[in-house]
């Protein structure tokens, strides 16, 4: 492991990635500040510590505002929490119980202030064979049915991570549903990376097509990061969903020595090793797509920065190329975008959500 | 003037209101990584350049938007550019042309995504004398009465830059009607500021209580940084005001010689003046509140960062103690709060907003 390989000075897609999440800058700014550092024990835990001790100030306030009768604030603040404790736990695998620490509270002050987002996320376990998968409901306000996009993270990205990109949705009028698939945030506890992921993104489906408030003609399925993958995984397999966006290409392992250490053992984690060499052996047969891209027939919409330092951006090509059969292919890829265009989130994340709502029949204005 | 005066690199409260108040902080770290220097001509001019060009690099995007039926992401990105332009003539006023292009272009871009924007603005041009007042009206969807809180800039800022305190208000049921008075924004042009403000903010009201959308017995004020006098002074002397926020105290200018030159030199213009010495000399006697403050009976919400880099915190003291009338006082001094608490924006906007929806009868959750 790369010495600062989680790092908030430097990195400059990272500090991007945190605060268009929803990180505020200044709790970036004074962590640089305080010399809190990207290292991990022996050398240094300042990185857990710090960020654990902003989502406890944050999960303080969100009680106080919650006893002043303040619910709309005290949402904003327990989700604010749960994000803090997201971004402590992020990459700490090395360190299980830390993780583990980090995974319940960033769940736990989630779902404590559920009730309280505008609007409010409803909890969803969908059952799949001994699994219970974990999922986040959010449905826009008034009457009707409306379509909605199945949100899914990366290697380390989460359900609680997609709120404000979910806001965007919610504004065009779709409702979203984000969750932890095989290997990804709480469920990960369950089980690491399937090559059948796409089991368990249907067995969400077949949860909110039950719900009277969506429309079960309407939905789309977006992947971020490696969940680009994942995206286009589930909706080759998935004819319910009726559009595709792959934010961040994926097609295949190809480049696995290309990548950095650091995000090897991000991926062999993500699979359910704490060893590289293991996860890769595990994860470079299994995770590619060729096996279901030309079922994949609804429109696509790849987002992919062009100097991405994660994900090459060959990847975009190669998806391109073997996703003959689909009825749409847009390829967003600006020249100046970082890894998921998070350095140009504010004019990159809403041209996802416009997409979508054309596709869904959401609204523009 | 000191060199570095509208400094983005060294003072982070000014990093962390930008980013508060929407600039995108990739934007910020771009200016800092690409050298653009707060100084001024003929030694520097990339502050306006810069900030110029990343305005008009929104307004394209957005007319590209507007193109594409996307009225939603027009809406935005029409705000962004505003923005820009706001900051790029931002303490710009040694430069007349400039200035005034700049403000121009903040309030055309504004104008022009306001149909757009969730909820729309709506532009009011309040009569008063031989002035037009401009002001713009953001009411909650749906049917009924709306209480309304009038925004007050201070002595830089203006009606485009509240927009996103402005959504906390409407996401809590309260309109918001923000101004630009004597001395602020595009208002400037027709006058600098005048000892009888609190005439124009009445002027404002006199319109909005003719709005059927609007609860005449519900209007609150609220004014940042100087603006903080400006609200107090209002609503001291306009019994309509049921509420009233200093987002900053400002008592009276008995602290002008401890005053940094560049934050002399925006008091002088705000006056009228572009003469420190003339501009303090017209400003010093009359801009202080021990004509009106014992008129003042409303609820009072005082809030100002303890380590204010502007505006010393023994304002604060000085309005408490003075403010004998007022039917409830609340003090909200947080120790690491900067100008305007600027740097806990996250936490300390919302709580002003709360306070207000709970006076006005807004909504909590």
């Amino acid at each position: 492991m790369a010495a600062g390989s989680i790092p908030v000075q430097g990195t400059n897609w990272q500090k991007c990635r945190m605060i268009a999440d929803g990180i505020p800058y200044e709790d970036v700014d004074a962590a640089i500040r305080e010399g809190v550092s990207g290292d991990r024990p022996p050398r240094d835990d300042s990185w857990f510590t710090y960020w654990s001790a902003r989502g406890e100030d944050y999960a303080r306030l969100a009680e106080e505002a919650l006893a002043a009768g303040r619910k709309l604030s005290a949402g904003s603040l327990f989700w604010q929490a749960s994000l803090s404790h997201h971004y402590a736990r992020y990459n700490w695998h090395h360190d299980p119980e830390r993780w583990e620490e980090g995974v319940r509270k960033q769940v736990e002050y989630y779902r404590r202030g559920s009730p309280y987002f505008d609007p409010p996320a409803e909890r969803i376990e969908a059952p799949l064979e001994e699994f219970r998968i974990p999922a986040v409901l959010r449905v826009p306000p008034g009457r009707g049915r409306f379509p909605c996009v199945v949100l899914l993270g990366g290697l380390e990205s989460t359900k609680e991570e997609s709120f404000l990109f979910e806001n965007l949705c919610l504004q065009r009028g779709l409702a979203t549903c984000a969750m932890d698939g095989p290997g990804q945030g709480e469920f990960h506890r369950q089980t690491g990376f399937r090559k059948d992921f796409e089991r368990f993104t249907s067995a969400v489906v077949d949860c909110i097509v039950q719900e009277p408030r969506i429309d079960a003609q309407r939905l789309g399925v977006l992947g971020r990061s490696a969940g680009g993958y994942l995206a286009v995984r589930s909706a080759a397999c998935e004819t319910r969903f009726k559009a595709c966006v792959a934010y961040g290409a994926l097609y295949d392992l190809s480049y696995w020595d290309e990548l950095s250490p650091a995000t090897q053992l991000n991926f062999a984690f993500f699979a359910g090793y704490s060893d590289i060499e293991a996860g890769g052996a595990y994860l470079r047969p299994i995770m590619n797509l060729d096996d279901v891209i030309e079922q994949l027939r609804c429109p696509l919409y790849v987002q992919h920065g062009a100097r991405d330092q994660v994900i090459p951006v060959g990847q975009v090509d190669r998806l391109a190329a073997a996703a003959k059969n689909v009825s749409q292919l847009v390829l967003d890829v600006p020249e100046e975008g970082d890894h998921c265009c998070h350095n140009l989130h504010v004019t990159a994340r809403p041209r996802m959500a416009d997409w979508l709502a054309e596709q869904l029949g959401g609204r523009l204005g």
